[in-house]
């Protein structure tokens, strides 16, 4: 199983800590981590992940792979900018949404649009004319988080 | 100048005749409108485009190019599935959303990621802990949208 | 029908004007003509359709439309680096290969991966363990090029 | 270090064998192989790999990771079709060919374009105008392929 831990390539002390708690789960559960390979969000899972050996893989933006974050086991440079997105999506089985700016919000919806199930922690909250659209699996801390994902993908 | 016009594949009679008018009016001014080339909002864009004589350019997921919508002028088919999305965004200069799906909110994320100019009419409204994140130019109709987009790109 | 006509980005004179003539070409055919949007034989193609008031799209390397040649009518800017490649088959019908380096010779090779016919002049040979792979259908001139491609086109 | 192996999807025993010492040798040597997932000479080198406890990354056309052979360790479904030939061009610092068809040499063209090494056994002869371009270099057995894989890496 591989889950993609999506969020922020910059974020402060407490989202940090939220993402190197769901990494650590992640691979205390077994699963390969997944993400885009940069900093903040995507380093704080894959070096929680290595505190429990998990195995890490980073879909890099750029074609340097120095780029990737020293928790990435397997950093895969893309040069395909932000279109790289769509491919930390397709790679991940289930998503976990951590904090996040747009870049994060286009990889929820790149998920939602496939089918692909997506928790949220503390990330975007969707509306269409006033109407909140709910569906990201809204979790309240990391253990919540994944347990959530564990669940959503065996349900699919 | 390039004008996007994104929104879902399949749509309601009001939506379409928004999505025409705002093609209308995108090719009236001497734009040429990119879309995903398919049905709903994106066929309701071109058909308006091509009502004034306009150029339409459908970026298509698939590698079938009779996928496109009659309207469309020169049809790409791409084969990437959901990941041209990120090539509808990196095509056009402005984005006008007419309503939209989990597909219309990856292009919103993206451009916005890229620092492009999306405006809105009728479609996802934004949030994050509660607090609305306006980086969607609104626009109640479609003369209001496709005023402001060329505002945006000249601004831009 | 779209013809996409594929050759390096700097060229000699000669290549150029036979570029040029097989552009021409395609546009006294009726033919949407497809290439990569940047200098040399892309230019050259571009310039000749232009000059029988044909169609041309340039499916750009860069996420900068202003790459284009000024021949190019509609400039789709992809920031997918070489993998732009792959769209530049995908748009096309039938390929033409002028010359060529490298890149040209990905493009010969994933379009005949996917079984789209590519003619050739003056471009790639291909063999292995000694002996020739024939599978380029070769001209000897811009008109038996545009002649083999519509053929091809016709049979496939 | 990450080596990249090449081939076709299904290929004769003997080809396999030499894959497989391939993919033997560069676990041994230490370095990630990277490959296209698939079978043929990509699991032969894959499994090559595994029998020296060497990890292994397949990056699949299909957005099934079901596809990937049985000794891939790390699946990256892109449902790209053909178009992920450059990823699995930029996510190795140098590429093995071995055997191979039009795939392969795509992958080929695009590595020589980007100015990644490529090494060969009883793969493509590259020629233009009757003349041998000698991109590929050469190797007659698993041995010296990687050997020069290496050397060329530590030149780049």
């Amino acid at each position: 199983m591989y889950i993609g831990v999506i969020g922020a390539g910059r974020c402060d002390a407490r989202t940090f800590d939220i993402a190197y708690e769901v990494g650590k789960l992640v691979a205390q559960r077994g699963a390969i981590l997944v993400c885009g390979g940069l900093g903040g969000v995507m380093e704080a899972a894959c070096k929680g992940a290595k505190s429990k050996a998990g195995l890490t893989l980073g879909i890099l933006p750029s074609e340097d792979r120095k780029q990737a974050n020293p928790y990435v086991d397997v950093a895969v440079p893309t040069d395909l900018g932000e279109a790289r997105n769509a491919l930390v999506v397709r790679a991940a089985d289930v998503l976990i949404a951590v904090g996040g700016e747009f870049g994060t919000l286009s990889e929820i919806a790149l998920a939602l649009k496939i089918g692909k199930p997506v928790v949220g922690i503390g990330t975007w909250e969707l509306a269409k004319r006033g109407r909140p659209i709910e569906a990201i699996l809204v979790a309240k801390d990391p253990h919540e988080a994944v347990e959530r994902a564990f669940q959503a993908f065996l349900k699919s």
